[in-house]
């Protein structure tokens, strides 16, 4: 699993950084988390294939975060695709993705479904779930929770051998949990493996002053998108704005034992982010604040 | 007056090339042409300052001709925009104006006024007039023809000299149009004053077959903005989708005496623009295939 980062910038873009979108490369499928505009050649210039996005989860409907879809559902169609394609959000998302599928004059060859979400549903995936919470911005906001399924327990060889069972195709029957022989009678998969292990878990926060939902949602995550507007000398302006500020995602970080932390939404009066960075790991010294295009391969914290 | 090519792709943009957006400067007043996804970007990274858009000319309701026109208005808004904002294209303009107003949520705190255009309609500037003329397109198309005014004949200064006017502000109140005293008695205007001079020309094919609306509108530009999106081994697929290759725009080129000819909505299939430079070439030699951000002064051809 990878993230890469398309566009990691405020509420307008600046010759540095395009406006925020997130891909998250899950095995063949890659799920995008906002999509500003201008995503299309980001993605174009990224290792990411546009044409395997199969979701897409808006946090809200300022345009930085959406003006990027309808100029990618175009080009989806013009390169042949037929795979639908779902777009979520808060309440107005089905709407507004069809206001956009109607704007201007383009044939869709196939289907762009939009959904509203409220905060606590969830999304299945393949071998992963998406759940919304409530962000606390401006407009109606969501953050979301992306949440790899538990996978199971490892694999004991030493104990397998010991019960005399014989290396080759019983071990892969006992991993896919079938009982096979073993020397002293009958060897279950209980007896060799381990307990189930916790799937990856990354949260992004969207757009969102600091907040309970927020707070539950990163619990133990991975990794911690979170937008990081201003630093903390600007927290009169972050709140005004329904924004956080560097500190305060550290801070939330370290209180909730996320594993790294990237900051995002980077406000274009900080052409040099040193000064956010250096709030941050100040506070969580795991933080980094990614360029466009960075991508990060996305592990399990021990 | 100058021209900066901000999107020269064709209908799906690359890393190299954005989609279309042309911006002509007119000292302190910038017209655009078409608004494709990412101008606002392209506008940042160039020397033209998006604040002083007074008014945006659509050639046509394709998503690669406009679809950055709603981040643009969007973040004029965000910098405090007062100025209104006028936006042309062909019939439903209007209407696609007020749904890109309505897609998502903002506040928006200057007026954005659509008008639909048929061909033959003139909008006045200062100093200035542009026209709109029927194009050939899959979809209702129009191009445009950028006339600056008329400008008055040069002053003769030897002339003046040899009616006995003194130099000073006697000359100064000749060029404005008034009389003055010389030597043998009443200097006017029209015994120091040459003929009146053509003002610059510069005409926007927009996305088009070769037609008689273009061919009548370049005669004597002294410069064409033309697609080319394939060269004429493709002719046949440009056809189909309403194209011109660069063969056909070099030879209206040549045809209508234009003075420099640019090639503009290229196709994503040629990374390396040569074959279409050099069969343009081979036919027009004042051809240039711009890159995204080049800029260009414009001036009345001798």
């Amino acid at each position: 699993m990878d993230i890469t980062f398309l566009g990691t910038g405020g509420s307008v873009p600046t010759t540095k950084r395009s406006t925020v979108a997130i891909a998250l490369r899950i095995g063949p499928e890659v799920i995008l988390f906002d999509c500003g505009e201008g995503t299309q050649r980001q993605l174009m210039a990224s290792s990411v294939s546009f044409m395997r996005i199969s979701r897409v989860f808006l946090t809200h409907h300022h345009g930085d975060h959406f003006l990027g879809l309808p100029g990618l559902i175009q080009s989806m169609n013009f390169y042949g695709r037929s795979a639908p394609l779902d777009v979520y959000g808060p309440s107005g998302t089905a709407k507004m993705t069809k206001a956009m599928l109607e704007l201007g004059i383009f044939d869709l060859r196939y289907e762009v479904d939009g959904h509203d979400l409220t905060p606590g549903d969830e999304v299945r995936g393949e071998g992963h779930s998406v759940t919304a919470f409530q962000a606390e911005h401006t407009v109606p906001a969501l953050g979301y929770v992306f949440q790899e399924d538990q996978r199971p327990g490892r694999f004991d060889v030493e104990r397998a051998l010991a019960l005399g069972v014989v290396e080759g195709p019983s071990f892969a029957r006992l991993v896919e949990g079938g009982n096979v022989k073993g020397r002293g009678g009958i060897v279950t998969p209980a007896m060799v493996m381990g307990p189930p292990r916790k799937g990856i878990r990354v949260v992004y926060s969207g757009d969102t002053a600091p907040c309970q939902g927020l707070e539950r949602a990163c619990q133990g995550a991975d990794v911690l998108v979170h937008e990081a507007t201003v630093a903390s000398e600007l927290e009169d302006k972050a709140r005004e704005f329904g924004h956080s500020t560097a500190r305060d995602a550290a801070e939330l970080a370290k209180r909730a034992g996320v594993a790294s932390l990237y900051l995002v939404h980077i406000s274009g009066r900080y052409e040099d982010p040193s000064p956010l960075l250096e709030e941050a790991r100040g506070i969580f010294p795991s933080t980094i604040i990614p360029n466009d295009l960075d991508s990060f391969v996305v592990r399990r914290a021990l």
